[in-house]
């Protein structure tokens, strides 16, 4: 059984290109190399092993991390002055990732070397980044409160100038102010980032980011008047407990006035507040760049888990046995396919939004260079809107995942606890979900309303400047086979979205006051910003008017300059199948999504009973021609077992002696007889508890 | 602030008599009075604490978890010898259900009794029970292999009657017969009931339960042939991982035949197969039963989960300050309202069709006692869809209402993600739930396929009687308040199942072969048995034909002898602006469900988009009624802090000050300079990592 690839009938029957595929999924044959590379070398050194993870107690793992994040330090200084390649700072990042363990450095590189850059002067930059890049002083982002996370602007944490010392003096005024959730804060961190709410002269000027030393750079001890720790056990085994969160207070700490970061706003040595000409607009640019990552690693989460459940699916039998012979692999159940086919097609959808993404964000900072801000909170919104569909529909998927696997979902051997447990604070962390989306209706509001007075909407929202005709057309779907021209599926998405904006518009211009109307209707509201941000997903980036007269949106559309999923069906690919499946893996995405919010759809008359009805059938059709196809399309991934982290997903899909096996590493299988037995079960089961000592 | 009330002002705005509820909510004052009594004898017995649960390693866990339980068991006895009152077995029960930690005793009590009641001959009771009722030996259910679950005849052990020897040989041919899973057996069973197919003579039985000793009873070491151990880390922290789910493989163990469970089917002496005259369909008594409780508990998972968000969501404040004034309680967003009380609903529904089950468990019982196995089938169908129905929907509810809790809803204080772990193998235990819906939708086709030879519908599927009425019916509502009408409700779920039934029937009937028809539909099938479910639950039991002539089911429904969640409307019910609170209750859950189900009322032509909107309107007119009393709602439930467990859902809402506390119980917290720190944060920071043994 060792060694045999189990999953070999299965991938005898790919229809496609594989290694084609790969390259498409890495989003270029650089990006594929580089992330094969990282992936291969962490998963072949001992040092990096995880498996045991679930098993260590708090302690044990977290030291276990620092270990971890040493190595990996170490190693990347390796491979920069030996290496036979210069280790580039993205082959450094795919290292870390690759590791696949939150830790404090996640926060130092992620947050702490950015926001300097970010928001600190040319001078505040010289004098810190040299240190942080060198990792002699390490630094976390402390900015939300044990009594405010979304509400940035309620942060009670003041930074007051005293103009004798030319100092600023840092203070948590009350127990909710305290500093709460910064990861890396709780035991390692040296240096943060504090947000705090400016006072100088008496007089408050809005919430600015501070460089504070909170540990001795000696004996690590933290500094005096500065309270630090852990705030404790977080969801899951292993998972965000490698990871110190902590709990900061301040008894009054000076801090010298270069200190505050002070690219945007500059306070004087006399405490005047000085704005310098650099946009504050460039914030919101920051913030597309992390909500990109964020949609970046839905897709990597949600690709995990549809990898193992895919790979188990075909690996588990049960019930169909005729004769005697061999049971049904569950794949091949519909209700499974319903289930897994759609995540499997999101995985990929997510995938390639994430990749314009990453161009909208380049785009964005161009115009921000250029002073240019038009585009600014139509890129807000969007990344806001799909920041939050991506990670809520992923962590529902991952979850899903895990039942799909039956009962053994449930060992944390399946990889899938933790991959749920690590993930889900990415619908709540960098804006919650709802909150997000509140944004996004907003802003959409806003759009809908400025259309009378003929302001013409940009990018994402171009489709809403054709309201008249969303509003009047009718889907031309009369056989299942229809819902397969992609002007159809557009155009259904974007009445839908319209419709729905429309009436919301409409419901609140019924308040007197328009705050009234937003805050009664915004489940309402709420509901448009998802239609229109599933809209983004399958949108075309391109104008390409003889297939999509619907969205030939031409120049006023600043986005069309990378593409969409929908806009890959129209290229040439390389690798014999891959279209097709791109294909068909599109309309899985889409039609499920009808399906679904088929409320939406059927309420706005967008589409017909009948016309659902078709697209159900086409969707069960697309099952079946995914099928052959299912492990290819997860192999495609091109993720190492130790990435993977899965009994139940191993490539070779030798799964159930891999399970025997695994069970009895677990630390209650040291000893035959347990801890505990002869005080606690023999004098229950020999009568003698009553005079037992428990 | 300690000592102090900080929900006291929401109390205040109560609108109802929350004592009345009480008894409402525990279904009776001696349940209420008997769980009231039990929940503060464990929350005051410190060696019953919880709270550092989620922060122990698996030894130490495991070790905690049989000093509870064996202090227990000592209670339960003192109890019973000394206590004022004699403690009952519904007492002792209670008691460990107030432990609220899964343990080896659950088996035991759960299903080692039940079955050797259940299957076990007057001798084999008269033998086993009694040691069983004394602890002198602990039992477990071994029935799931590494390989089969859900399959339960694909069972792999096998037990050989050997007739030189009068035994029984138990073996596992395989190692994917490895018993797997059984919970109580890693560690501390004693004995087991061992599922193996039967074989006498050469030919195969079919799958029976046999008696067998695991260890022995002086030194706990597994009997000769006899491998055993734990299977692992499961989902969380605390958890399941109090329970030692186990691993079982048996090397042809002998076993006399006797302890073959022989009420149904008897072994003779010579190996012959002998059926008793007791009834086989029994055993669907027995899933009744075990299904019914499941039901119960979702209903409890879920009110405990909502508790602790409803309560959190009022102490909770962000945004819309004005003037430095207090913030919003997030309770008073409308997108948390609409996301909270309909599972606040839920739970209230759950708990009522939860009673109504037990009592349809009796009938069933009395019934075929009496040899009338007429309702079985539709009973059997019944709970099989409520234990799918209500465990799903709590999984998500319990994970919504983390999210509802923000970012402090990851911290293991909060109870929400120790909830979550150990309530979601609900979903795949006892029959997975997609599995289970297959099996209603399979007895819905064969009752809508008999509608036309005149057999008359019974139960809860008697409604589909009136096939032809609700095929052709229309919904009755013109304005928001026509949505408040019993009838109304009831009629559009009624026309919506049937409907979806019939569209299935249909489509099925297209197919020439009907089993690859079932699986070709088996996604769509599955959304008419839920659509059915939920009309169990909103549906009416006794017919009173002056209200709603739609559901006045005579002498047809066996099942009108218990009441559902809308009659209680229709009764008398103790206690100011109880009935008030409950009617509000039962109209979010409906008409939730109407908006989330949206697709399936429209496309089945049930309700139009207007009345779907108007439904919306009530709905935010419901939330609006509900919110004063949201508070007093979930203290209805009568959960203690201790049972609750969580510092976010404090009945006295002092949660700022308490999670700061309950941070520096972490281990990590034992030293301000962590474990790890000197071997590898300091070298790093001192850029002596090349040199450094990692």
């Amino acid at each position: 059984m060792e060694g045999m690839d189990h999953l070999a009938h299965e991938r005898n029957r790919t229809e496609f290109d594989v290694d084609a595929m790969k390259i498409v999924w890495a989003g270029s044959r650089h990006a594929f190399e580089l992330s094969d590379r990282m992936a291969r070398l962490v998963a072949s050194d001992p040092a990096f092993r995880k498996d045991d993870r679930t098993r260590l107690g708090r302690k044990e793992l977290f030291k276990n991390t620092l270990r971890k994040a040493a190595h990996a330090w170490k190693r990347i200084l390796e491979l920069r002055l030996t290496g036979p390649c210069v280790i580039t700072e993205e082959e450094a990042g795919q290292l870390r990732n690759f590791m696949d363990e939150p830790s404090f450095t996640d926060l130092h590189w992620g947050m702490f070397v950015p926001a300097i850059k970010g928001q600190g002067t040319d001078e505040q930059q010289q004098k810190w980044l040299p240190l942080a890049y060198k990792m002699q002083i390490i630094g976390c982002y402390a900015q939300t409160e044990l009594g405010h996370g979304s509400n940035v602007q309620g942060l009670e944490t003041t930074a007051t100038f005293d103009p004798d010392t030319d100092e600023f003096v840092i203070h948590s005024p009350t127990l909710t102010s305290s500093k709460w959730w910064p990861g890396g804060l709780g035991k390692i961190s040296t240096h943060a980032i504090v947000y705090a709410r400016l006072i100088t002269n008496g007089q408050e000027h809005g919430v600015h980011g501070f460089i504070v030393q909170l540990r001795s750079l000696d004996d690590h001890m933290p500094l005096p008047g500065i309270t630090i720790g852990d705030i404790g056990m977080k969801f899951g085994n292993g998972a965000y407990n490698t990871m110190d969160n902590g709990v900061l207070k301040f008894d009054h700490i000076r801090i010298p006035r270069n200190q505050m970061l002070m690219r945007v706003l500059q306070v004087t040595r006399e405490g005047k507040c000085v704005q310098s000409n650099v946009p504050r607009q460039l914030i919101y640019g920051t913030m597309v760049f992390v909500r990109q990552t964020i949609v970046a690693d839905a897709s990597t989460a949600l690709s995990r888990a549809v990898c193992i459940a895919t790979r188990y699916s075909a690996v588990r039998r049960q019930f169909g046995s005729q004769d005697g012979g061999m049971e049904t692999q569950v794949i091949d159940y519909k209700t499974q396919q319903s289930r897994l086919f759609p995540l499997l097609a999101s995985a990929y959808a997510f995938r390639f939004v994430g990749e314009w993404l990453k161009w909208l964000y380049t785009d964005v900072t161009q115009r921000l260079q250029a002073k240019d801000f038009s585009t600014l909170p139509e890129a807000h919104a969007c990344t806001a809107g799909l920041k939050s569909l991506t990670t809520a529909a992923t962590a529902d998927a991952i979850e899903e995942c895990r039942k799909l696997c039956g009962g053994h979902g449930y060992l944390c051997a399946s990889g899938l606890p933790e991959l749920f447990a690590v993930y889900v604070p990415a619908c709540t962390y960098e804006g919650d979900n709802v909150v997000l989306l509140l944004q996004v209706a907003r802003f959409l509001m806003k759009t809908v309303s400025q259309l009378d007075s003929g302001k013409k909407p940009v990018g994402t929202t171009a489709y809403l400047g054709r309201v008249q005709d969303l509003l009047r057309c009718c889907c031309d779907v009369q056989r299942d086979e229809d819902w397969l021209k992609p002007g159809v599926v557009l155009e259904a998405f974007e009445a839908r979205s319209t419709r729905m904006c429309v009436a919301c518009a409409k419901n609140l211009s019924k308040f007197e006051n328009p705050e009234d109307g937003f805050a009664e209707l915004s489940a309402d509201l709420v509901e448009a910003a998802v239609a229109h941000c599933q809209l983004i997903v399958v949108s075309k980036r391109k104008g390409e008017p003889d297939l999509t007269p619907a969205t030939a949106r031409g120049e006023s559309d600043h986005h069309n300059k990378d593409e969409g999923f929908i806009d890959k069906l129209q290229q040439d690919i390389p690798g014999k199948g891959v279209k097709q499946q791109l294909q068909n893996l599109y309309y899985i995405y889409v039609l499920n999504l009808v399906h679904k919010y088929l409320g939406d759809f059927l309420s706005t008359g967008c589409i017909t009973p009948k016309q659902a009805s078709l697209a159900n059938d086409q969707l069960r059709s697309l099952y079946s021609q995914i099928r052959p196809n299912a492990i290819a399309l997860v192999d495609a991934f091109n993720y190492t077992d130790h990435y993977l982290g899965s009994v139940l997903g191993r490539s070779d899909g030798n799964v159930y002696p891999k399970l025997y096996e695994e069970a009895w590493k677990d630390p209650l299988n040291d000893s035959v007889v347990p801890d505990g037995y002869h005080e606690y079960v023999h004098p229950m089961l020999k009568q003698q508890l009553r005079n037992a000592r428990l």
